[in-house]
């Protein structure tokens, strides 16, 4: 069965618990990200320029406005720290596409928390095996598949949502093809978290007006001039629904730093070393992230988070990685960093995947200390939990982080929009 | 110079007075498509789910809007009945990407309608230059180009209205280059019109966002990882500025069917010979519209759009093909009709241009007719205005036409958009 027929059945199937649960979570760190994010003074303007009208579904920051343009401002915020949640196969962020979308959707048509989180699993899913289609062709000509497969995952979520019929659905996802975008010309840009609000919209947009009786492409993802053939899409088979979710491989950030960073740094992590024993630090990673996150000597706070060697440091220093204030510029320039970075040696090394860190720690004595993670190992929903908890803590404060977890552990929904202002 | 500087160079120059000419002229045409495209049954709900806001720029059929909305609703509008201008060397038609951000931009900021018609040619001529930079690659694999270049034709226009400063052109030129989107497969659908639509609004929220500080790639159409690498753009060497402007070749329909029909409707229109004469006709074309326009049994009023057989007929039997309600279910059935279009043959000439047409007629008594046109033939813009008043007149009837006309060649664009909501 194709792609889009695929989407189609998939929009309206069963969603398992534990599937529905790592969604909760997400929706956690989603929420979080974006009410810090609100917090960013470059994009106030952004987010101001937009309060042009009224609606039901609240904005992070404050204020409320119609589903569409919420989508847009709080997918544009979500993304803005870049700390929000990442899947590799999808090669993107799957929640800032499909959360922003459900949620102003879902406050907007007075949907229950529970079928809301439902509507967003398959979305999530959907925007990942879209990924998957689409290929890392796709992503290495130019595309932010967290914009392309992401729109096509909220336009599955938002059909749901509306109940849309399996025609409106078709015509949804064909809208989908003519406004699904975004480049990656945009990264280092405000531009880049716009891509994500943008494909939140799509979502919002393609299902609402299928459902006013627009009319599309019969297969405007994968048929003839559609969106694979035009946008470079290596069309791979994919099969949904799986019986193992690909939302359960969801990686969460734990470090406000790049991707290609944390697999060492929670090798790291329990490592207990004292840093003035150590002679030297040799650590090897996949080639891809060689040219993405391997500044030597970074002069910014901007550039830390793209170091191995200075984060490396911060780590064995207890400079805490999780916190975003830590990524300073004072820090960049912190002498007992500084001696520790230059011990650090980055290797290449093919026979690692993406996700994957080893860590070999020399000590004065001789003493050689051999560390290693997988962001892929396992961890239980309820590990997961405890440490993005301590993560929207340290984004939000005590108090309404832990109002944000018990609002999305709840039935209401307006319960966690009702934190979208706090801060 | 690279097309972007170009661009952005291009935003602020002086119009020379015949292109602004033109452009009223396509701005007329564009109005009644406008509002008799509002008259479209299919479109309504579209329309009305778009009303969940109000603002100050007026829609097509009535109500107004905030700017962005009015742009998306007015350029999907304008090309409901594929009955606006075109430009052949674009790919696409200029007007309905163009127009509808520049008329909601302008409504929104009280500007003049000289100033808007300004912005209007200049975005217009750089929608055409980004159309010949993109290439036919562009369109062959996919891309409706009318969309898409239409797009950054609609941010150099809005640009322009707005006041933006060298670097706000610049990140409005770049947030276009991840929202520029629409592909072909939704050809013979709703969308094909709403990708016109999608286009405009791209225009007006590039530049708004650009005002209100939002970056993005300093070179997202031609830069790395751009609009241009990622959509297949052929980036042919272009010049902007040019003496003689393109918008000087703009083509108008003045049959209510495919462009393709036009140079032979044209050819025909002044052939004044008696149908029951013919033995006969013999139609040579482009071999591109040989797969586009060649249905040879048209059996419904959609499909006498796309056949020559049939048009040639209707003008020879005197059924005038500028007006819309004429291509009816009916007309396709008609006796007469069917009796001589079955005379017609199509030939595919590679000689002949995409604007050319040769007819040769041959009458029972043996006697030849030979007739040829070439949608490029220069026309006066006296004759042009004449034609295209009475093509408003057939849209609209005679007193809204002429309302139209005279706000047109007037001064205040209130003029102009009040006559959006006449039928």
């Amino acid at each position: 069965m194709g792609i889009t027929e695929q989407l189609i059945k998939f929009s309206t199937v069963e969603v398992p618990e534990e599937a529905a649960a790592m969604m909760r979570l997400s929706l956690l760190d989603w929420a979080a990200c974006g009410i810090a994010g609100a917090g960013e003074a470059d994009f106030a303007s952004f987010r101001r320029a937009q309060m042009v009208e009224d609606g039901p579904a609240h904005v992070f920051g404050g204020d409320t406005l119609g589903a569409a343009a919420a989508a847009l401002v709080n997918g544009t915020l979500s993304h803005a720290l870049d700390y929000d949640d990442t899947h590799f196969a999808h090669i993107g962020h799957p929640s800032v596409a499909v959360l922003p979308c459900v949620m102003a959707l879902a406050e907007t048509l007075d949907i229950p928390l529970g079928d809301a989180v439902d509507a967003a699993t398959i979305g999530v899913e959907a925007s990942i095996i879209v990924g998957v289609w689409l290929g890392r062709a796709h992503y290495q000509i130019g595309y932010h598949q967290t914009a392309t497969a992401g729109a096509f995952g909220a336009t599955v979520a938002a059909a749901r949502l509306l109940g849309l019929d399996k025609e409106q659905t078709r015509h949804a996802l064909g809208l989908c093809a003519s406004m699904a975008s975004g480049v990656k010309a945009q990264f280092g840009t405000m531009a880049k978290p716009l891509n994500a609000g943008l494909g939140a919209r799509t979502g919002v947009e393609a299902a609402l007006w299928a459902q006013a009786g627009m009319t599309a492409a019969q297969d405007g993802l994968a048929g003839p001039l559609g969106f694979g053939e035009t946008h470079h899409a290596e069309a791979l088979e994919v099969k949904l629904p799986r019986k193992e979710w690909q939302i359960s491989t969801i990686s969460h950030k734990f470090h406000a730093c790049c991707h290609g960073l944390h697999a060492m740094l929670e090798a790291l992590s329990g490592a207990k070393i004292q840093a003035d024993r150590i002679a030297g630090i040799k650590i090897r990673t996949h080639p891809r992230w060689m040219s993405v996150c391997n500044i030597s000597a970074p002069a910014t706070g901007l550039e830390v988070k793209f170091s191995y060697a200075h984060t490396a440091a911060m780590t064995l220093l207890g400079h805490a990685t999780g916190v975003v204030e830590n990524f300073s510029d004072e820090i960049a320039k912190d002498k007992t960093l500084i001696a520790l970075r230059s011990k650090v040696e980055v290797v290449a090394d093919e026979t690692l995947s993406e996700t994957q860190s080893q860590v070999t720690i020399t000590l004065e004595t001789g003493e050689v200390r051999r560390l290693r993670h997988d962001l892929l190992a396992p961890i239980s929903l309820e590990q997961r939990s405890e440490k993005l908890r301590k993560k929207a803590i340290a984004l939000l404060g005590h108090e309404p982080a832990e109002q944000l977890w018990n609002a999305v552990i709840g039935a209401e929904l307006d319960a966690v929009t009702a934190c979208f202002s706090a801060q």
